[in-house]
């Protein structure tokens, strides 16, 4: 049976396969996501985020089992921080190799933030599209960490949860983190832990000097190790997605969210067809040795190479 | 008197001038870049990064003043997150507002990750090449996060400085940041806390695994709070400009990170040339809402932004 229909029709196989295929740039592959994208728009997309060591992992999939007991299908992207000398993800899907992976209508992937041949927004993208067609109904990309290019993947999401956890050394370092504003729901994850109280309060201060829209984003305490929580947060994150279908936000989020994705990916293309060209040439070495000797500078070495796209 | 005479002759004002000039991608500042640009290679540069709440603020701070003990000039670029709504950075330089500041030898610059014109590659590489002119002995680059970004920029560094920390939630913490191969040097800070041996053994059990170099990076517990093991800590890093001085290997790093530097700067600018004429002619918007009611799919738009820039 060709891909395309076993997709359709939920074979999880041939999910990973286009995946991989997506990963490795392969054409055909996008061919075939060209084709089948008319097939998306089921799914709904939560980023999720926060500092390392804040239990994500567990969080997303105690968020996911409370969504089976809904009969949702569900997909979880998980961007693994990659070795740059490796170029392997580090965690990979190892980790996650508990009850969830045996369950048909649960998907898990996780991609490394490197090696990917059609770059990580590329990858990214073709993975939520493909759970999408897949059928699922709930789509989590859940990154590692808190770096830029993190948040610019998670921020296409729909609805964007940030997990905190108390006593992250610092009182500022949720602010620290830049990605306050960019959060539609928090949770504050070991928050049986002494400390809980005092980060949900400075959360709730900041929300106080950022208030200024019709939605004001919830607190919740939980405990993903412990269970407890959690049916409290899937109900805030939906309440979320409700206050945007039924203000028509959706769409004009999407929108948003198609331009950020497509220059990514531009991005992405873009530096590839230059990389390919400068290596192949040697230039990049010329140019980084001249740099190094003081026979050229950046600059003047810069618009050299811009100068090969135009070729 | 001329910018470049000012800032030759160690004027601070000049030199915050020329920062700024770069950071609003001014054509003039770059020209003087260009021109300047034999005048450096005397600095020395040290990125210094890890996760929120490590207390890298505070480390680079007691490090510059044991520098300044040696009568060495010091400049620090602190790479500060901006908030993704204003577009300034968070934390600015209001709270390294202390007594270094007042030091005429001391040039303490935060910059946003973004809201810089130039781009934040650009924006760092010139403002540590402007501090190289100005005569400083030492460059700290001081980032906040673990992310993609921020360990690019950091890795452009000559030594990299791991800031961990004890009791980060989680054991892989270390292993998750995805950055541990690009450090150098490894100090655990708040090292007055419980856990901070075991963090060690964690570290030192990772670099096991990794040896293969005839350099091993020390790991040595500090407290920047107490003022504890600064002095150590530097030897290390001096240990480690030694040690790549010795064996002709620092050449070879900074023709490596011009390379580096140099791809992303060329991303920033290419981005920029894509960004002003996909906007100009409303052809992002227009994609956008195409890809979300479905009437173009992603990867045709991002064959359409691509074509522009051969035009």
């Amino acid at each position: 049976m060709d891909i395309r229909e076993r997709i359709l029709k939920g074979d999880k196989r041939a999910c990973a396969r286009l995946i991989t295929m997506i990963e490795n740039n392969n054409e055909e592959a996008i061919d075939i996501l060209k084709e089948l994208y008319k097939n998306t728009g089921n799914a709904y997309v939560v980023g999720i985020t926060g500092p390392p060591g804040a239990g994500k992992s567990t969080l997303t999939d105690k968020l996911t089992k409370e969504l089976r007991k809904l009969n949702k299908k569900v997909g979880i992207v998980a961007i693994d921080p990659t070795s740059p000398f490796s170029g392997g993800a580090i965690l990979g899907d190892r980790i996650r190799m508990n009850d969830l992976s045996l369950d048909k209508d649960v998907f898990i992937r996780s991609m490394g933030t490197r090696g990917s041949l059609g770059g990580m927004s590329n990858s990214t993208w073709g993975a939520v599209k493909v759970l999408d067609i897949f059928g699922c109904d709930y789509i989590f990309i859940e990154t590692v960490g808190v770096g830029q290019s993190e948040v610019d993947i998670v921020k296409t999401a729909d609805t964007v949860l940030m997990v905190m956890v108390p006593n992250l050394g610092d009182d500022i370092q949720a602010i620290k983190a830049g990605i306050m504003e960019i959060a539609d729901v928090f949770s504050i994850n070991k928050s049986d832990l002494d400390g809980a109280d005092k980060t949900k309060v400075e959360i709730e201060m900041n929300l106080d000097l950022n208030e200024q829209k019709d939605y004001r984003p919830p607190v919740v305490k939980v405990s993903a190790g412990q269970n407890k929580g959690i049916d409290t947060l899937l109900e805030k994150i939906l309440e979320h997605r409700d206050y945007l279908e039924r203000t028509d936000k959706l769409k004009e989020i999407r929108t948003r969210n198609n331009k950020l994705e497509l220059l990514k990916m531009v991005e992405e293309d873009l530096m590839k067809i230059i990389l390919d060209k400068a290596v192949k040439e040697d230039l990049l070495e010329n140019l980084g040795k001249k740099i190094t000797s003081k026979e050229t500078d950046p600059y003047s070495a810069k618009d050299e190479i811009i100068a090969l796209i135009r070729k």
